[in-house]
This record gives C-alpha cells, structure tokens and sequence, in this order.
C-alpha cells in the first residue's frame, strides 16, 4: 500500500511523542514528591511502559515492546538524565500544560493498538475494548499509587478512560464492518484523541455522584 | 452425574452473588473516597475481577475467566450505572453489612476453586492453598491500595485470609483421600464460608503481636 | 568441576540469608505499621517473594521458584510465626542493622541472576539488566506500597537499584567475553554487593536534583 511509509512514520511520531508525554508526567510527579534520582527513572518507566506491559502480561504476548526496541530503555534514560541536569522546577507547570497535546495522541494510538492486538486473538468485544483502556491508562494508575497518591484518572472527573473506552469501540465495530486493520486503527486513534482534546478545550467533566448526603456514614 | 445441574446452577448463583458483593464494596470504597465515576467504576472491577485475575496469571491460565465469561464485565457496567442513579449514601453502611453473607460465600467458592486450578497442573500442596488465597483476597488488597488505604484485610484482626486457607487444605487432602472433584469443591468451600460466618457471628479476632513496648523505635 | 558443589551450598547459604533479611524487613515494617497476623506473614511474602515472581511473571518462566521449591512458603510461616512469639519491638532497630549485610548479599544473587536468566532467553543487554534490577528491588516496593508508604528505595538517596544495575551488567559483559555462567554470575553478584557494602560503610548519598526552587509549583 502506498500509504504504509507515511503510516509508519506517522504512527512512530506520535508514538516517540506518546512515551514522551508519559514519561515526564511520571517524571514531574516524582519530582515534585521529592524521589531520588532512581525514584525519578523508575517512576517515569512505570508511567511510559506501564500500560503497554500490563497489556502484554494479560494478552501473554512476549517479548514485551520495550524487549523488543531497547531503544525505549535507553530513551528513558537520557531523558531522565536531562530533566535532572536541565529541567528547573518553575517550569514543572508549563512542561505539565504542553504534555497534554501529545498524550492525548498518545491516548488515541495506545487505546486503538491495545484493542487492535486482543482482536487479533479473537477475544469478545468488550474485553478488546478493555485491553485499549488499560494500554492507555494503567501508566499513569501505577504512576500515582506508588507516589502514594489516589490516581489522578479515576478522580478528577475528566474523560481520559471514557475516550479510550469509545477509541476502543471504534476499532471493534470498524472492524465487524469490514474496514482494513489501517482505517480502523487510525479512525479508532482520531476517535479518542479528538474525544480528548475536545474535553480539554471545552472544560468538560463527567456527571457526578448526585444521590443522597455526605459519603461519611 | 445427576447432581451436576443443580451444583452448577447453585455454583452460578453464588458466584453472582459473590462477585456482587466484591464489586459492591469496592464501589461503596470508591464512592466514599469521592472517586469519579471511571475510579468506581475501576474500583468495582479490580475487587470483584483481580484475585481471579491475579490467580490466573500465577497460574498462566489464558484466556481470563472475564474474557471467557464477558458478561461479567457488562454486569459490572450495569452495576455501576445503577449504583451512580439509586443508590444513597445513607445506604452504605446498610449495604455493607447485608454484603457480608454473600462475600462469604464467594471466599469459600473462590478458595476451593484457585486452589482446585492449581490442584490439576499438579502443584504442590501449599502452593495451591496460596492461589486459592490469593484469589479471594487479592481484589480487597487492589481495592485498598487504589484508594490509597493499607488493606483492611491485612489490619483488622479478623479471620478472612486464614478461612481461605483452611478451605484451600480441604480440598488438598480431600483429593488426597481419593474424594471426587465436586465433592472435594464442596466440602472445602463449605469449609471456608463456615469459618467466616462463624467468625462474623461470633465477632472472633485474631491473636495480636504480644511482645514487648510500643513500635515506635 | 570441582568448584560446583561448593559453590552451590554458598549460593543456597547466601539466597537463604537474603530470604531471610527480605521477609525480616518485610515483616519489621508490617508490624510498625500495626498489621495483623496475616498482613505480616503477607507483607514478609511479598518482600521476600516478589521481586523474583516479578521477574518470572515477566520472563514468562514457570513454575515460580516457590512453587519449584515450596519449602521457602513454609519457612515463611515459619519465620511469621517465631517472629510474633518471640520478636520484641525494642529488637526492631538491631535487628534492621543487623540484616543490611544479608540483605547486600541478596541484592548481588538476585541482580546477577536475575540478569543471567534474560540472557538465556537471548533478551538483549540491557533488558537483562532490567530484569535484574526488577528482582532484586521488586520486593521491598510492594512492601513498601502495601503498608502504603512511598517506597523507600526511590527516595532515600542511597544506591540500591543502581547496585543492581552495576552487576547487572557484569553479567552481560562478562558473557560477552566468554567468561563462564559461574564466573559470571560470581563477579556479577560480588560487583553489586561490593558496591551496595562500599555505600553502606561510606553513607555514600547519590547526587541530587539542584536545578531551581522549591518543587510546589
């Protein structure tokens, strides 16, 4: 297909961006938390291949990815390395704000793969979708449960699941209706990322738990 | 076997009401630490589908029970939508409490069966006590430690772990004995569901470390 | 050859004092923080335990050592129990002292032959640095996450995982230059202990993040 070069190009753009955006959200967290400098590596690998293997581990699919390019290990490193030598507090807030835009691309490409590979195995359509879900969010669950935090995703009442939930469907159904593996992989993609964004940009939030009186019985 | 129907129709219905009970309390946890409705969600399953899931993956049994049996993920979604709509804080406590019986029943149902799986890939004993542990324990720990807690069931002296452990030996020495599958399951989760009940009832504790002054050293 | 049979009763002398300092401090922290009989006997497993199922989880290796050798299980019972009968709390402090030279043995054995298992597997270098790493320090985080506390590892300054990574790749080299798996494994584990020992007598802290203000932005 003459699409393919560009594809792949595309799709490995977004990805190095994806991992980017992970990884110095995982990075500023332990920062600001006061980690050492191993805690700061460790914690920026958790939330960049975090998703990625907890997918591979429930799909029994190996070597894992970051087994398979040990570019992303040594990536991770040198950048971890950098922000330690280079990144100064004062611009923690700034770098947090600009790291939204590639990871809600990074979203989209790890919510439309996770579903895409459980496909390929021929699993149930919801648990495709769940497999999109987890690719796309576990990072950054393991990121806040061992900065000791309650995790930001399933509190702050902001649609980042629920897009990977629809980017999910999108590659399902696209694919019941006969799209090639590409389209329904890039329309699954623009489907949560789009979904993202527009959240981002309108303020969004979900509907919240409205029945009754204080939750402290 | 002409007790087989009613086994698996009794084996479904405390499976139900146990898988019930797990996510309910995961979510009345996650909705009294003002989780989104994603994080109650979240919570709900991985207390109702991660000793199962935990088990599974010690025991590299693929695919999953919730792929293989996707309606639960449904019934979980369901769940938390009715749940968000009806149910009132002032409920909570009401309905832990009511959640206690079938909870017990699914300790006795899910430590006779991990230890069961591990039984037929001819572990040793102790080790298919361990699975048959870990699946019934395994999702209150995940509850807890989302939200940020120290598991309940590792801190409050009463018996929950120990009654899946005794359940998981029944079944060990009842197949040892040379007693048929079902009846090896029954005894052993009769077994462990007994000794919770009865702790429950009898409000029995744990004996606590003895030695010495206070831990603050 | 005639060194096998020493070195494999220093190397089960050396994994039996490195199981045992893991549980110790697993079990020191489990009873600060006030858990019951079970959460100790289960945070002293997960210490003990869970960097090498972590590792074999990720390796894909199976069974788990202790399920190959179940002995370690009863050990853990055993030393659980000695430790509520007999341990006071004003031995705590001695005691955690007195386990740093186990413990340093541990980290050389379980970083060098956590590493040596991914090269069997052809995983490239450092891939098999990472799995040693993961089980030498696996342990003491979910420890530390259970008992919900930031893990040690990552913020106390001192050099744990970066041992660990140094004898790592002494595996790595040295099997690229021929060396045999003893002789490799040997340097390894001893180039990591060395290294974890050399820090621990100098109070040797790792530098620091020096870049701008205070990190609450």
């Amino acid at each position: 297909m003459s699409t393919e070069p560009l594809l792949s190009w595309l799709q490995m753009a977004v990805e190095t961006g994806a991992m980017l955006a992970f990884a110095l959200s995982g990075l500023l967290e332990a920062a600001r938390k006061r980690l050492d400098a191993v805690g700061i590596c460790v914690v920026a690998g958790l939330t960049a291949f975090g998703g990625g293997t907890m997918r591979d581990l429930l799909l029994d699919r190996r070597p894992f990815f970051w087994a398979a390019h040990p570019g992303w290990l040594w990536g991770l490193i040198a950048l971890t390395t950098a922000a330690i030598v280079f990144l100064k507090f004062r611009h923690f807030a700034l770098t947090e704000r600009a790291m939204q835009w590639p990871d809600a691309l990074g979203l989209g490409l790890f919510s439309a793969s996770g579903a895409q590979f459980a496909l390929d195995q021929n699993l149930p359509g919801i648990v495709c979708v769940l497999m999109g879900v987890v690719a796309a969010t576990v990072g950054g669950v393991l990121r806040d449960v061992v900065c000791n935090e309650i995790p930001t995703g399933l509190r702050d009442h902001r649609p980042y699941a629920v897009c990977a939930f629809a980017g999910g469907w999108v590659v399902v159904l696209a694919s019941q209706a006969g799209a090639s593996h590409d389209v329904a992989l890039m329309l699954a993609a623009a489907t949560a990322s789009g979904l993202r964004i527009l959240a981002l940009v309108t303020d969004y939030t979900l509907p919240q738990w409205t029945s009754g009186a204080a939750p402290d019985d």
